[in-house]
């Protein structure tokens, strides 16, 4: 890609071009996921995590019509304080915001892209889109789901999000040919919970071996991606039947209020922080934070691994 | 690829590599959308208004087992009197029907497909196909989606006939990341009218705005198309309701005689034109007038900005 | 791919560069599909019968965590014997079978994967996975088709088993891309039997034409492949409504006997082993050699026309 786009600040291009471990992180979670300065605090943590776990944090983001590869300081203060205001970039939406000379946080999927562009391998993230219930009639598929087909970055995840439908989203997963991980874990995880009644492809317990895994894809020349789920560390976890029943109390709640399509996920996940009287959040960032721990150590193993 | 299949008209050879503006056609309107010599009266008026827009026109076909882009004078003719006698080429058809020397009109996804292979980036057809209705059961789904998810072309249409389940063709058209575009509207069109009930994912008044989109998608190094919906002109549109109502009465037929599969969008089409007293053919070729003419002002503004 | 994972046999190495024809095999077939040692004497007869019609054959499997193509001697015996010890690779799997050094049969996914790195056009199974019965609710889809649409090779097979869902099947190849072509036959064959209902796309009768087609797909740089249905020879072939009786009993079985998801593929084969009175088997068999040696004859027609 031409640099008209692309912007990577120095710090992660010197650590690329020295093959230094790299842990790219999304940032719908600052844009759309907290209000300021809630946002901007649990980014900077996040960072730090990456930092301490032994790899360099690379934030990414559109701002102001550029890939941002790295966002940090001022843009970071910015980017925070814009908030709901910023677009938000999912594959299709890219371009057409470059153009614009919009900011804008980058979904999972765009992440990925971005993250492909400047060569970085390993991205944290909380959960990923999948395969919304009810996507037998209405066909609602995340992008995030394309993008794992056939773009070759691994995603550190704590699972996905029972408000999505688990089941088909790892069927879609399997007929892609994305590999789904258990990071110390035989059960594929549920975002506030530590299970989600499915299993995992492959179990492997340590960063080691994981990278030796997403070393062995690039070998491959697999043009997927790799999902590692990593569940949410158990203190900080919900208990699956109460988040599961405030879960179905959100979508009966929706219903009520005729919310649907692209209104309902963000209606679920505020009326979720309402019902579970803002201990959804605390556990988002809980397990952002793991994420970004196990992301950085696999980045490092891989570095190491050569 | 080989020029062993590849026969392109030496004005569109010259056109392309002196970057001037040239617009793709397809051909199965010619082979399968209207008699003759209607079908070749319109070719050459739709040809026309490329030209008048600023742009060289490439027809694309199948004739005698090789893929033409520029089909002009007899070749035209002759295209045009076989007419039902062509075959049909989807992606899955075209090495087919090449091997057997035969002549066919190309579908949205050949046309796209062998315009990619002649290094053509904006098309002009009438409306895509998409997500069938009842598709939830069927999985009928056009091989158009597929294409515009993998071939980096931009395709200008009137959006997709009611005789397709649009809600889902827009889901399909986001899950595989291909930027829906509004040319001077909010609304994506239902071909024979201006408004669909279905939002676009960006509205661009300008054809510069839209040239400047395909360039990113371009630098992107995006694998897919954008899609460019242009309302019907609004003197040409038919109203909404009647079409619906005739739609609703075209698929009823169909279910009474039992018209199923392939046969069904013939049909459906046919019946159309009858039960609107061929106000809906009248229509259509207003419809694809108008696509080739912002198809041109696009393509000279993309060879414009260089 | 780097050497670190795949390894060619000698003589299909030498051959591969002479542009000799080479026919890949798969090994579920032998892990899976058979107790030793009938599994080994199946797969030498295999082998054989793509000898005597004219090409090289590459058995491929995953051995102590390397791709083998061309598995013989003792390593096939080791193999043969190993059998549902072995693991069962499709592409979500392959890379975490390697770097954990296991042993793999590889499904029809992972052969085509595996005979596209080796530079190998043409590969003989039994039948491909599709759609399964019920997909339209359990979204369950085999990984075969999304490899078929993005994998250069031709697969001969005698159609897809009935338990699967063979309208829904061939729908999704369409909207791929993917020919489907009837060797000697208009009609798409359902494994057992010789006919399923629904009709391929084009009918070509011989090695020649697929050769000439399999030739057009790469000159167009399609990126997928070839669907080659060859129907199962008429003396071995079980009668369609006696079959499909059979697979009625067994998925019945399977309900009352609450078997889903991964474990109901294997125990609707094995139920329908046992209701033929193994006649079952013995039809595969016979249809898998009938798919090899057309192969062969294929393979051959490619390295002639050359
Ligand atoms: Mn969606
Ligand atoms: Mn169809
Ligand atoms: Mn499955």
């Amino acid at each position: 890609m031409s640099s008209d786009f692309l912007e990577i600040a120095p710090e992660i291009k010197y650590a690329l071009a020295d093959r230094q471990p790299v842990v790219a992180l999304e940032s719908t979670i600052i844009t759309h996921g907290m209000p300021y300065p809630q946002n901007l605090e649990t980014a900077l943590a996040v960072e730090q995590v990456v930092r301490d776990n032994g790899a360099i944090p690379a934030t990414i983001a559109v701002i102001g019509g550029k890939c941002h590869v790295g966002v940090a300081g001022e843009t970071l203060e910015h980017l925070a304080q814009t908030g709901l205001n910023a677009a938000k970039a999912s594959r299709r939406d890219l371009a057409a915001i470059l153009v614009k000379g919009l900011t804008a946080g980058t979904t999972v999927a765009t992440t990925m892209q971005i993250a492909h562009m400047a060569g970085i391998k390993i991205f944290a993230t909380g959960g990923i889109g999948g395969v919304h219930r009810g996507a037998e009639q209405t066909f609602d598929i995340s992008a995030d789901l394309t993008e794992l087909s056939q773009t070759p970055v691994a995603v550190v995840c704590a699972g996905a999000k029972s408000i999505l439908d688990i089941g088909k989203t790892l069927e879609v997963l399997e007929t892609n040919g994305v590999p789904v991980v258990g990071y110390g874990t035989d059960a594929f995880p549920a975002f506030f919970a530590r299970e989600s009644g499915f299993g995992v492809d492959y179990r492997l317990d340590t960063a080691d071996e994981v990278a030796a895994l997403i070393a062995a894809q690039a070998k491959l020349d697999m043009k997927g991606g790799v999902l590692v789920a990593n569940p949410i560390p158990e203190a900080d976890a919900l208990d699956a039947e109460e988040i599961d029943g405030r879960i179905a109390a959100a979508i009966s709640d929706a219903e009520k209020q005729g919310v649907t399509r692209k209104d309902l996920t963000p209606y679920l996940l505020n009326r979720i922080f309402e019902l579970t009287d803002g201990k959804s959040l605390v556990a988002n960032i809980a397990l952002v934070k793991n994420n970004a721990a196990v992301a950085a150590k696999i980045a490092a193993a891989l570095a190491r691994q050569g």
